[in-house]
């Protein structure tokens, strides 16, 4: 964080420090208030209990809202569990209904049935609402602090209803705009609205053509959409057009991080994505469903090669090339996996089909196969001195890595079409199963030409 | 996209495709001027090349532009080329500063030159500072179409102004304030601007504490400041606080969207992200190198099993247990490797601690390296019923895994130590390692066992 500079940084954050051990709580306030809520949840993330307590009292729920807001998400709930419950559910009622949804969310039934309890009416039934969207959908990521105006509005009267709101409001960028039966009808953005004479009509100034999401649909697809289109914020409407909420940019950049993080945990064969702060025991937890199912994988490799134990009695130098097919295999599908993954997430394999993508790895393993069968064929025949071998080794990664491509973008293709999150079919599972075709292939053209191999060598 | 409802999105393409064939000026561009840029980006793409001259005609430079900031990245530069340089060159006059620069990074540097010759001199001027500055850093993916004010303005006078300048802006939401040395001293956001009595001075309403980044500063440490502050634009200041240019989040979608592909790819071996459109030979090319490299690294791995060939003679089922060791210790140091990897990119590493990283590790691969071990003890003793083979393999993985989680958090360590990108340590480079390194222990155990081995087989 080159920001703030670093000795000006490390000033406030002594000074502040400073005021809390010595209890001057007007102290405190002037230095802490002064910053981003973002640098003053990590501030206070790193208090000890007792300094925590005191900022309980230092601070109202309304500014204790802010900085719970920007805490990390896996270690807020703690902070909340330790408050007072009275506390905590005015610091619920002052968040962003989308921040407070989230948090609550992980929380005891119990707990945050309470917390509705004693949370005042209008915050309660708002956070209810959103309670019951399904995760991951447009209607759990969605805020209902918006501003809405009516069609039949002057601009005058829309600007003067926009200040008003403003201060409550996640956005005030874009304004969507209602009839009569509160259906969405348009949109305008605040730098049209103050372009516009004041005694124009709403209706003939706003755009017609508002872009939005149904309240189901997945947040996934709703980033992209966000990114493609360039906006700040996009409109949730129920099957009837009514306007239920809001999804900001900000939230969606949450969102990106996060499916980004998911991607490249599956990828690497980890169950669910590890964070810091995480034990040994937990981060073990997470990583070794991937590797006993990989184990129990792997022992069908090994009946494979333990049914060739008659080849390798006669060959013993066949073992020292499992590794290189196997590694190859695994190799070239996870790469095939990746693009496939790739291209279903970003909407790119819709636009290609999926027949031309198998015909395009088909075409693609080709030329890797050939390349690295030929290559490996002139190793073994240099460097061991052995023809035979190298040529039924070079055979074997060129039809090894030519079916694996393919296998590591079929897989993916038929989850997709299942409708399986295709992320699911990891690196390992693939490599994994490309172990198992790559040691059929080798030892399967090594018994057919066994008399070469010992003529030869 | 469900945003507009299929048919009538089916019935809008039909329209203008119907348009474009009887070459109907006005009905096309009554209804293609209606569509987001994003969509009539997506329209173009599809046209041949005979339609494409059509719309270079039924569009002025101003209304293509839009829609060439919205072409794929990929493949715009084939329609830049085929368009008359005159043409083209008052596009990129038209365009945002930034997607300029960014389409004319990609082009020939000839060809740059003369675009920049035939442009006018403001826009050219632009183009050319911004050129200057290195691929993905602040400079690079800045813009320098801003709003700034003086900080001795009135708010009446800031708000005329922006009302000016709103139409040539990237952003009028966040404001930035300048002293009479052109250095930045503030920003307001227009919310605040809204509600601000109009006779008040700007820097008695201004918030001083304005973030900046400086313009070396890398696009992935500023995606991770805007995503976590919530910031919808950043300025870019020099070495000495002046203002140069700002950056905007719509972008900054754009290089996270960026920077998660490459990690992806990376991790899966692919030393390019590949794109839609690639051939078969193009993915072959990207994909090749590391499986070259791997090949070679793989006879290291060949070598050593072949120097244990006495051993392999004696116990040719030695051969069955090579995939999955090597499989598991692969797996195993992928996953490590990904959340260290993660966590450097994310910043968690500083932090922790790499120490502490290292030893959460090792903890985490006396876990799982247990867990497997003794299970396929279990299994090799009931299963194929040679208990010593079984303690061999077990030990061999418990050894192995404990190793290779190291081995995968290590190396992204020492690489980031040395300022190398950690995500190049991909996933197959790490799993080759560790194939090595399972060898060495499985074999070199099975040697020093021997006796019991061939006892108990």
């Amino acid at each position: 964080m080159e920001h703030l500079e670093k000795h000006e940084r490390m000033q406030m954050w002594q000074n502040i420090q400073q005021a809390l051990i010595n209890e001057q709580m007007d102290q405190f306030r002037a230095e802490f208030l002064e910053l981003h809520p973002y640098d003053q949840a990590k501030i206070f993330e790193e208090q000890d209990e007792d300094i925590r307590f005191l900022i309980y009292t230092y601070l109202s729920p309304e500014e204790m809202a802010e900085v719970m807001e920007h805490v990390d998400r896996d270690i807020v709930n703690e902070f909340i569990s330790e408050m007072v419950p009275a506390f905590a559910a005015k610091i619920f009622e002052e968040m962003s209904t989308d921040d407070a949804v989230d948090i609550l969310n992980e929380l005891d039934k119990n707990k945050v049935a309470s917390f509705l309890t004693i949370m005042n009416k209008e915050s309660s039934e708002e956070i209810k609402q959103l309670l019951h969207y399904e995760e991951k959908t447009a209607g759990s990521i969605m805020t209902t602090e918006f501003v809405v105006i009516n069609h039949d509005m002057t601009v005058k009267e829309a600007m003067r209803h926009l200040r008003k709101e403003a201060p409550e409001a996640e956005t005030i960028y874009y304004i969507y705009v209602v009839d009569s039966d509160k259906k969405l009808v348009g949109v305008i953005s605040l730098r049209d609205l103050i372009i516009a004479e004041g005694d124009w009509l709403i209706q003939d100034v706003m755009s017609e053509r508002v872009v939005s999401v149904p309240v189901g649909e997945g947040q996934e697809d709703i980033a992209q959409m966000m990114r493609d289109y360039d906006f700040l914020a996009l409109p949730v409407v129920d099957f009837q057009n009514h306007l239920l909420g809001i999804i900001t940019v900000d939230d969606i950049m949450d969102v990106m991080e996060e499916e980004a993080s998911d991607d490249y945990s599956k990828l690497a064969g980890i169950s669910d994505v590890e964070r810091f702060g995480d034990t040994a025991l937990q981060a073990a937890k997470k990583r070794l469903p991937w590797l006993i199912a990989l184990l129990f994988l792997g022992m069908f490799t090994a009946n494979i090669i333990a049914r060739f134990q008659g080849a390798l009695e006669q060959v013993a130098l066949l073992a020292a090339f499992i590794p290189v097919i196997a590694g190859m295999a695994g190799n070239t599908g996870t790469q095939a996996l990746a693009v496939a993954v790739r291209s279903i997430s970003n909407g790119d394999m819709d636009k290609i089909g999926k027949a031309s993508v198998i015909w395009q790895e088909a075409k693609t393993g080709v030329i890797t196969g050939t390349t690295c069968g030929i290559l490996i064929t002139l190793i073994v025949a240099f460097w061991y001195g052995e023809l035979y071998l190298g040529i039924l080794v070079g055979i074997s990664i060129m039809a090894t890595l030519f079916v694996a491509t393919i296998a590591g973008a079929f897989v993916p293709l038929v989850m997709h079409r299942f409708n399986i999150d295709p992320a699911v079919a990891s690196g390992p599972f693939i490599t994994t199963l490309n172990d198992i075709i790559s040691m059929f292939i080798y030892f399967g053209l090594a018994t057919a030409f066994m008399n070469l191999l010992i003529g030869g060598g």
